[in-house]
């Protein structure tokens, strides 16, 4: 294993964090600082630094990493700036193997902040520490439990995410989380002036946590380095990137932000393509996109079969996959005559495929456009966990006899599910799920969820799932 | 006032209403009908019609509409279809005015439906009966609380919702009941064998609870007449429109869905621009620019502020809106001064600005910018309404502290709100805002919605706002 990635070991799963800042003071940032990193106390021990306080949070607080008697591994820096190179040394003399610094203000502002961030990082290069930052906002490790950021809501899972601004990494960790999806890693870069982007999906292309990597990109540092390292990496994992700056505009805020250089887009744009990096413009796309390739199957080309509850979302969900290059094919003949079979007579007869308002064969006729050898995908929109509302003021046996129905409605969806999913995996098709009538009682949304199948808003957004999956296995069988 | 126009006072605001196949059994479409229709008893009379039922929800039953002796505004119809032509002829001689079909099994089933479709509505015009339908999905008018469809979730608001498609009407009231946006009136058109969308968007710019109309078609059967009372129309209230069958595939489920011809879509286009009809390829974009002309008031130029919590979302907003046409401006010397007075001296110096992390002066940073003469509409993004969450487990006095600190914040922020009101008025400049992490404690955001100021989940969506009201305003100017 390459030095690098030994070094990460110690910044995700220390053995010991000293929290150099850490405050009693809700007011300071080191006060949520040592809050978040005590919620992992059990998987490792915890040191607080401060200058001035006894105790913090019931332990005992040092004055300076090089007063603990036991190894650090790892240390997270909350101080103001200037104090930054004196905490470096000591934590290199402590023999501190790896520091993420949320302390800003240096290079990003101006001349002497990158005259004082040269200072911190020769000392840091002397004594061989790694380091995150500065101006960051943290990391996370759902595995170790350390967590130097916040973000409670987040859960164990599979997505890991790297990004050069805190609160967009924010951003995507929320909105990922709202999906339901869970996440391995969380790192907000900084400046970069030690590990860059680079370092750290080199580092999670070998983590066995991270089945997909997310990054937010400004600029990048290396940009060879980053294709190369794509390159492999792709074959792999994907690679999910939001590389903003793409505006003029928006690559001068960037610098501002991250002294970052954004670099021709257009350029951007090829090799990325080149490298098979599934690349988006919204954090809605990367959620999204991610959370299809956790589970479901690639497709094997570009053609889609919708199936809808409603002739509307059929039409909608046709443009939709049209506009984004998709193929609406034809239905076999053994396709028609098998749903002739499972639908009312004034069923659409072609593709889409419009229930019309009819759900209760929509499991047979899902599976029936799986098997059609004419279709790489199939889109399900408003035909799967549906249940009826139960409005107040029924009277009692109104009541029971409605909700009886939806849950034997439900129990029926349930015992399909198993089957579903085995014609999913057997055919190598993805099923992507629109969810209209999302409530709290479809039990099978919640189930699909679960076994990692998760549903989208809207038509439009299901299309853009396909399309992402579509092209992504064009590069892998490229 | 135009005769149309006056039946469909029937249509929407009935003295009295009859429901021809309403239903105790829960199984059956007319149960759900009579339901919805009764949360309306108070408004006008209900009578249950029904040829084998005494009594159904504990009103007397009424074998067909001419038994009632009472005068009969208004009926609904979710019988079979063979059975609507006796149906329809009874509401003639009952002298019913208007009548919403909710039956299917006509046109849009082929030959032989169409003739069923033609004999019935012969009948319906021999008595001068107006009627929505069929094939729909039902209708609402908050007001009178009249409701044939369901959606019991949608609250009264100012706007209205026309569709072609029954399921995708519902998916827009659900999409922006979610959003919290209110609506006046709703109607499903269905095979419009009679109204059709030209008249009740005639209807709707009359409507004075009106002030936003939306509608979702998938062909117009008078495009001419369309198009006269849309330029008309957007001159006074603003026309959102979702047009589907863009593609040729699309096309094609759209015929087969409702029996429409979408035109050719480049004409189209065209056309719906020179009316000014602001044309949207997603449900999330119709809501989103709904909410926006609910209450913000119209730009006059497509020059942006940005304003951040942070430099990552401020990157990803410049990106956002170059890409969608829109400027970002340089700040004037006195909007510079003016900041550097407001915030730390590492803020951006520039647009987008960058508070780096320092929310205290937010207010008075988005009051700056709605001052800068170069700046038509700002987009204020995770600056507003941020309520830091309040861990579980911590000291009984620090949570105290920290909670406390949260609901200071947060009247601080109440507090400030009326003159920021009065500043976006006075300079007739929207203030766009994305609400990057929203928690039920974040007050100033709900005050904000009670105002008609909603939110935007993303910088992606709030530029989209902007893009649209940018252009809705270049026409109201020329």
């Amino acid at each position: 294993m390459k030095k690098t990635i030994q070094k990460l070991d110690y910044l995700f799963s220390p053995r010991s964090v000293a929290v150099i800042g850490a405050s009693n003071n809700p007011s300071k940032w080191g006060f949520g600082t040592i809050r978040n990193v005590l919620k992992g106390i059990n998987n490792f021990r915890v040191y607080p630094i401060n200058k001035k306080e006894k105790e913090i949070f019931g332990l005992k607080a040092y004055g300076k990493v090089t007063e603990i008697q036991e190894p650090v591994d790892f240390a997270v820096m909350v101080i103001p700036p200037q104090f930054t190179p004196e905490a470096m040394r000591d934590c290199g003399e402590k023999g501190v193997k790896s520091v993420l610094m949320i302390s800003a203000g240096f290079k990003e502002t101006g001349r002497e902040g990158a005259e004082l961030q040269d200072e911190v990082f020769s000392i840091a290069r002397q004594f061989g520490i790694r380091v995150v930052g500065p101006n960051c906002d943290g990391h996370f490790n759902t595995e170790s439990k350390l967590n130097t950021v916040g973000f409670d809501q987040a859960i164990t899972g599979s997505v890991a995410v790297v990004s050069q601004s805190g609160n967009f990494g924010g951003h995507i960790i929320g909105e990922g989380t709202e999906k339901g999806i869970g996440f391995s890693k969380y790192v907000s870069s900084g400046n970069e002036a030690d590990l860059t982007i680079e370092d750290y999906i080199e580092y999670l292309a070998e983590d066995d946590q991270t089945k997909i990597i997310c990054a937010y990109v400004e600029g990048l540092k290396d940009a060879r380095r980053f294709f190369e390292l794509a390159k492999i990496t792709t074959r792999k994992k994907p690679i999910i990137l939001m590389k903003v700056g793409r505006s003029e505009e928006g690559a001068q805020a960037a610098m501002s932000h991250t002294a970052s250089l954004s670099g021709s887009d257009a350029v951007h744009d090829a090799a990325l393509q080149q490298c098979g990096v599934i690349r988006v413009d919204k954090v809605e796309h990367m959620i999204d996109i991610a959370s299809a390739l956790i589970r479901q199957p690639i497709p094997h080309g570009n053609r889609v079969g919708i199936v809808t509850i409603g002739g509307g979302f059929g039409v909608v969900a046709t443009d939709a996959c049209r506009r984004l290059g998709l193929e609406i094919p034809p239905l076999t003949d053994a396709t028609v005559e098998k749903l002739n079979s499972l639908l009312p007579s004034r069923w659409s007869h072609g593709n889409p495929v419009d229930m019309t308002a009819v759900s209760y064969n929509a499991y047979a006729c899902i599976g029936t456009l799986l098997k059609d050898e004419n279709i790489d995908a199939v889109m399900a929109i408003g035909c799967m966990g549906y249940v009826p509302s139960v409005p107040p003021g029924l009277p009692e046996k109104l009541e029971r006899e409605l909700k009886a129905y939806n849950k034997e409605m439900m129990e029926g969806e349930l015992s399909l599910l198993g089957g579903l999913v085995e014609r999913i995996d057997k055919r190598e098709k993805p099923l992507i799920i629109t969810a209209v009538s999302k409530t709290d009682d479809a039990l099978v949304l919640k189930e699909l969820a679960n076994q990692g199948f998760y549903t989208y808003k809207t038509p439009e957004a299901a299309a853009q799932v396909i399309a992402y999956l579509a092209k992504y296995s064009r590069f892998l069988s490229a």
